[in-house]
């Protein structure tokens, strides 16, 4: 990388996966010039192309800026060298120039050959150990830890355009919500049944307009047949689940629509009577809690994640206060998880889409148009979002993926 | 009005229909004090209360428009005269002062005697003409036209809040998506039913998004059903209803929400079919167009109205392209409804929202909360706004409806 | 277009203005294959590219939808014909399988030579006729009219992204309010000075909101000195300007905000002191109307539309009522054109959007990110949306117009 | 409360602050039925008035669940008693029927004698400990406090109306974005300006948008001047505050609103450097950091709340990861504000405003109508919400600032 031109490659869906537009742009927009030195077309729909370029930049640090930005869209350098490593100063305190991660899958070189990224997280350093390499997080990241320094050596394999037309690759991340409601409710149960069929593994991610629109039941139904795996929530959710378990009532708002007697009061004795039990789960084994959310997740041995914000009350004895803590549970829960529905909630989702590979499918559901922008904005370009009222779609996806459900039966 | 102070009454429910608070308000808000002459509060639940109240403003010009505005919150002077009348001088030109309409029963007296205002129209004035009044828009007022003046001899009569709980009373008007939309799609069902079971006629106020979303076969439904009496709507409903029945897409976009080919052609396409036709009822008769909903509205004989607006390619011969025109045919084809869906359409809930008396049921449905919000800016107080998916709520309204009637049938 | 095979070609910079990826990216969403037979890519950043693709479909209708669809992109069949051309059998009745236009710059081939069409206006029909080819809407048709069928001999050129980093280039369609605004406000004023400068024309498409939110002065501003040049809008933001004028007040709130005496009473009371005087251009010469929008549109000869919609009121004797008449207007009005800031308004944006080539720099100002999603679904593709404050943007956009305009004076 | 019959009372400015309305309408709502038997109308506006109100339940149960809605909305049993008192079983365990605190000034009575609950917080039970009452939340509720149950002997003060016309008066809550913006850009300078001059605390409360659109100096300004002096924030203000200083980037976008080279790399790397010098006041004393939000406050002693969420990258350490000590710190600092400016936050917002009296000034900006109408949903009816751009806003309210001081130094 001296001076001021530079060869880079790359390979793959160049055309149709956008990676060449977005590395052309990029280096246009960035100030810089290029020459195609050499361009393969992949001729036929499952060929690949390569394209080799030179990058010319206005001046040597110009230039290393762009080839970083290129690197991140999938373009390397030609001259193949060994992952460049060097070691954290201090906790939390990492080289100048360290590599930052995409949600993309990995790989590095280190001593002439390519090892793959154990995981796929956006943001994170790469730290190397043992001969394995991992994303990790900063706050992660202990005085002489072991970090990839520039993009030398470092692979990155942005998605590809499915071959074939799927839910995941007509909707095109576009956020509008002038979109035939049925006929998106039959393909996402579709997809999940699909997904399940394989045994891939989904989470719910929720924010508490779940209960108070009337849904609880139907998450409560996706939970206990098996079609959600993994439940990230916060201690809203549980506690609104609980309260309308035990009062029928939802932050003090009765199921009619109606506020009701005791407003905030029945929220705070759901939390109470949960405390004399010891936990949710203590509760459950008392008789007190004998249906809901949390009832399903425990009874089925679904694993959930309650992290708590500083709108909570109480909290629940199950949530993890503690943010950073949170984080890692989060982190740990969707390991494995092949499809990710974001129902109703900012901050959850955008927090769970921080952690997941780009290659996960991901759904957002919100009524407000913006919770989709935003979560695109902060790097989940793969989820496709569905600006629809959750307490409408949901009972609505129960019933479809019943039918779906009873035709294969009836087979 | 001598002078910087002047007795006003007012009677009704005037503490929980918050006409008092509002006149309290509002004189002091505009920099004015009051005292409480006489203040006989009703003291059961269908008794009503009567004020009268002395008007203090910093000068004469403050004192009238103080009491203008608490006028049209129902309060009036307490010397009864008769309403004052004047001759407009022009075709749309008007008295200075003249009297600017509510959407609330009016009343106005001529010789000694209370004469009710025909219709309850907002932003008009009141022609007396052949012994009798009406509110009329300024466009229709001529020169010679006799106008009141003033607010001396006008009675307004704000709506009281229902005594018993109702759907139209708890909702109170409040934008906000976290409801439980499952029950609330129930109340709704009740509210047409009853309002039908009653004969009361429902109009339907309709944007595009209906269709894009692929809730036309539901709305197409009601209108077969009976629970759909009027229809109001743009080209582009009609348009796209049409598509969808000759191409199964909508804007060019199929139903299964893909763009497909042909684009807006099919748009224009559906436009020429009928052009060729001579008019929609010309495409019915010849077996073109089977099904949707203008064929609903047209083998039902359901009246319409579809106004024109810049947007529209074409238009289709049953458009109305003058918006003056298209107004006047909107205001007859509502006369004498009592209820109104609006879904959709911000233009067309405005206006309709304009001509409707504040007595009538009226429930605006969008996805975009501002939608909602500016019609109760422009005046109408009285819509239930439902902040929702109308491709997920039309079909499970439907749905209610067959389940509650076939409930009915069975006992 | 024999068969289930065909040719096609295409050129220009096929990589970085999406072209390429659009069309594969159609072929297989649409369920056809591939075969890229050649393709020359352009070397640096100048250079543009040409490829001839084998397009192959599940069967001849398959074929023609995607050659169809792949038409609009850019791409035309090998085997160059003359375009087809059909007579139309009815007024607004179309031959089937007519071309519908985009509103990319379009050529077509007779006697096999190419002819531009003259303009470029989206969802039109092309028609021939004195040696002449334009884009007719549907509404002009008459019978008799001789209109291209198919795409043979149609060529489109959508817009290239611009060799340089520009304001119109970078910003790139999102719809997101997390935007530098104090910077972004900069860089539109260089966009106005800059196309000002060049004698290039400006339309301001403009809703109501502008006076609501305390702009008009800062509009005015901008037309008498000359930076605005077309004013399109609907009869609510004449009436609103002239209140304001005349009483100091929009639609019946003061402009401390608050709802002041006589309600909508001055909004009627200025359309019957307009009716007085004639016409708005009548108020002004009677001394009536001394500022405003409306005003230094008059004064200056700035040209404007104002179309109107079944929510006005009055309406004033300038408004065109008849919206086919309107359209007309306004697109005469837009004829030559190179910058459209729409400012507030679905209704007019998305009416002037589908009447603008793609070539013209368009910006979408509206505090709810919604209307620039309909703007963009509706066609314009091209529309740069900012999702801010109209109120505060315009007086901070005229600062800034003014700061840069001293800059050059004192230099 | 025997039987289905029960007395209360209450006084005030009954009429205009709409406690009567509220308490016929909630028994009413309830399906209770009233009888007013006394009612004494304060006859002129500062007057206050006084009702004594027979309510009847449906049965007991019914009766008691009134009381209690009427209770906090001011009005109490005639027959006065001592509040009732019960000890708590155990830790964040509370006894049926303990009072639920409102955000309004409350009372109790002991002994006999009335003793001031000594803060007003939402949502929270009433301890009383050495001869003092506090609203307590329940995760700070232990085994053996002792803890009012039921109403008797609780007094609930709701705002009354401002007798003057006042910024906070008039605004009213309505959501709308179509306000005078220049306007009220002036109104809140004003009261900015009276609030400090009166030595009243400024609390700030802030999302990242603040630093993405540019206004990140305004807010700088608003500290170093004194006019904000408490500042409530996440992680991502102060990441993005210090990146901005370090790099000139937010979020890797930089100030032109271009994403740049590096992406997330500066953020995390502005992380890296305050760990490097163990805070960010150790990187201000080292020299790293010269100015911004951070900067301001830690150099001009303002104190800061940074609480964790699950979206955080690093945290800094400053940072509060424990979202109940967070919360606990909030609480802290909000002590003695009188006014809240709440900036593009929703869940820091609705956090605040759980724990801000119902008399506290509160302003909450966003151009996103959802996070205002959330806020108020959540129980602060006090907050005035404008629908604005921040970033176009905080620059205008700074030039405002200064306008007004430089000419009150004029004078």
């Amino acid at each position: 990388m001296l001076g001021e031109i530079c060869d880079i490659e790359m390979e793959g869906h160049l055309i149709d996966s956008l990676m060449l537009t977005r590395v052309l742009d990029k280096i246009m927009d960035m100030g810089g010039e290029f020459e195609i030195k050499i361009f393969r077309i992949g001729q036929k729909k499952n060929d690949s192309s390569y394209a080799r370029i030179a990058v010319m930049g206005k001046d040597a640090a110009n230039l290393e800026r762009i080839l970083l930005e290129l690197h991140s869209l999938g373009a390397r350098s030609v001259e193949v060298e060994d992952a460049r490593i060097e070691t954290c100063p201090g906790d939390m305190v990492v080289p100048k120039g360290f590599y930052s991660t995409t949600n993309h899958p990995t790989l590095i070189r280190t001593e002439g050959a390519w090892m793959k990224v154990e995981n796929s997280r956006m943001d994170c350093l790469i730290t190397v150990k043992d001969g394995k390499a991992r994303s990790t997080p900063i706050n992660h990241i202990h005085r002489g830890d072991r970090v990839v320094v520039g993009t030398s050596g470092v692979k990155v394999m942005p998605p590809e355009r499915p071959r074939e037309k799927s839910f995941f690759g007509f909707m095109n991340n576009e956020v509008s919500s002038e979109r035939p409601s049925r006929e998106i409710i039959g393909q996402l149960a579709g997809e999940i049944i699909g997904t399940r069929s394989k045994g891939g593994k989904i989470a719910a991610i929720c924010g508490p307009a779940i209960i108070h629109t009337g849904a609880a039941p139907s998450l409560a139904w996706l939970i206990r047949e098996g079609y959600v795996n993994v439940l990230l929530a916060g201690n809203a959710v549980a506690v609104h689940d609980i309260e309308r378990q035990l009062f029928d009532t939802s932050l003090g708002m009765d199921l009619h629509g109606c506020a009701t007697s005791g407003g905030h009061r029945n929220h705070l004795y759901a939390i109470s009577e949960v405390m004399e039990s010891g936990s949710i789960e203590g509760a459950i084994r008392e008789g007190k809690l004998k249906g809901g959310i949390m009832y399903e997740c425990i009874t089925r041995g679904v694993p959930f994640v309650l992290a708590g914000s500083i709108r909570d009350d109480g909290p629940l004895p199950e949530v993890i206060t503690d943010t950073v803590k949170a984080k890692d549970a989060m982190y740990e829960a969707l390991d494995g998880v092949e499809m990710a529905l974001m129902m109703s909630t900012m901050l959850h989702s955008i927090a769970a889409g921080n952690m997941l590979p780009s290659y996960i499918k991901t759904i957002c559901i919100d009524i407000n148009p913006s919770t989709l922008t935003k979560l695109m904005d902060r790097g989940s370009a793969q989820a496709i979002g569905l600006v629809t009222d959750v307490g409408t779609l949901l009972p609505q996806l129960v019933e479809e993926i019943q039918d779906r459900r009873s035709q294969i039966l009836n087979r």
